[in-house]
């Protein structure tokens, strides 16, 4: 049997798309497998299924490379929005939702000539209080860390997954995260580990970071990392609250803007190619 | 402008195949560099296209990840020849013969329920002639080649490329290919640098290899790499002429004959997926 999919990417995080209003994935974990590895298979860093639902416009459920499911994506939930769009399932709306294992997601779309070129995503609240995060640091920005010997100044975040922001001067490009990735992640401080993101701020508007996902090592871009990026420049005084601020990543750009209530986020989806496999 | 492309694999060693009887690509190099990377692209060693002929069946045009051109590919002129049956374009022969730049090369086809599985390609005679490999070793199997301070045993084959074949004891799993591979590639005694398979002898009709290739470091598989491992072989006293040999690489198994005129290398062809591209 054929199965139709579409490659998308944001900021170099790339998925392939299966539409399951038109057909079922029975496997989506051995799928994803098999086919996000590049030699043998297509190449991506996972499977994303859009579903019907009963609560939003589609469901989208995504599964790693490795087979395990994720609760929510923010470079692949853009995409989502697009292929909604593009492929006509959302009546040409702009504003519309869709259904995660982190709950129900609104989206903002703004296509060009027909197509969806950058999505806002309302990626919800950051999450503050230490024991949510969870974190066994106090909730302060910069807050003293030693790893391996060296005292940084961290400040923790949750956006749905934990994160450790470090700011520093010396270039991020110039950093050894293979090395220093791993002292992060498996820290006791971080209870279900963390994802680590390396801040250069460019600008009070304008940040460059790299980041360390647990589970995955250094990815080109992460979400949730950005807005936890932006989040914790706005904590420690480096960018004001309420206002877009840029983030350099290794896979592109993504705008924030961090409020009360919550935090934007805002990228490109962008679609590499359209392909049938056998299943 | 859409594209359309057939995504195959031999032993791992994947590109995207196009059809220029139907279709002509303007740009194969910038094609190449944009498709092959993974983030943005789709993901593969690069594309081949396969155009018309005035002397075979068809013409192979290959062009690597970095969008140089090579001039033959023993993985991917199998899928060629898988490619071109399957798709009804030699009439259901399973004698074809496909142009390269490194000569026509005769393929002998193996399908199943209307598919080929497996191919022969007649890869050329070996080299020994060390002028013409090139390398400045004597002609002599086993011969002492020093890297690094360790003495080797070295035989050199051409295969249309250079070859430094390594028999050892030690499993080749634990090999540091980072390490080692890029001395004996830059060695002074291969000109135009080198290809190394550093090989374990598991019978007399049985390889296990890993090879560093020029340019590109390890991969999965390599054609002539393999041809040139069975050579070896034979002039070592470790396996028969005129007999299959099984080389088991990282990216699966090929099975070489080599004889006084030729050496035959027969193995997988695997179709991944069919897309399109918009160009």
């Amino acid at each position: 049997m054929k199965l139709s999919f579409t490659k998308m990417q944001g900021c170099g995080n790339s998925y392939l798309y299966f539409n399951c209003f038109e057909q079922s994935i029975k496997n989506p974990s051995e799928l994803a497998i098999r086919l996000s590895e590049v030699h043998f298979g297509v190449g991506s860093d996972g499977i994303i299924l859009i579903c019907p639902s009963e609560v939003a416009d589609a469901k989208m459920r995504m599964f790693n490379a490795d087979g395990s499911e994720g609760k929510m994506c923010g470079n692949g939930i853009r995409c989502v929005g697009k292929y909604l769009y593009d492929y006509g399932m959302v009546d040409g709306r702009t504003e519309i939702t869709v259904e995660t294992l982190s709950g129900i997601k609104h989206l903002t779309l703004y296509p060009e000539n027909g197509k969806v070129v950058q999505v806002r995503v309302d990626m919800g609240a950051a999450i503050l209080t230490p024991s949510e995060i969870p974190c066994t640091l106090p909730q302060q920005a910069g807050t003293d860390l030693t790893v391996n010997g060296v005292t940084y100044a961290a400040t923790a975040v949750g956006m749905g997954n934990p994160h450790c922001v470090l700011f520093q001067e010396e270039d991020v490009d110039g950093l050894d995260l293979e090395k220093i990735g791993p002292d992060f992640e498996h820290h006791p401080a971080f209870p279900e580990r963390v994802n680590t993101e390396f801040i250069n701020v460019l600008g009070d508007h304008e940040l460059k970071m790299r980041v360390w996902e647990r589970g995955s090592g250094e990815t080109w871009a992460c979400g949730t990392g950005t807005c936890a990026a932006a989040v914790a420049a706005v904590l420690n005084g480096h960018c004001p609250k309420n206002e877009d601020i840029l983030v350099h990543l290794r896979g592109g750009d993504l705008t924030i803007c961090y409020t009360d209530e919550t935090v934007w986020m805002t990228g490109p989806a962008v679609t590499v190619c359209e392909g049938t496999i056998e299943s």
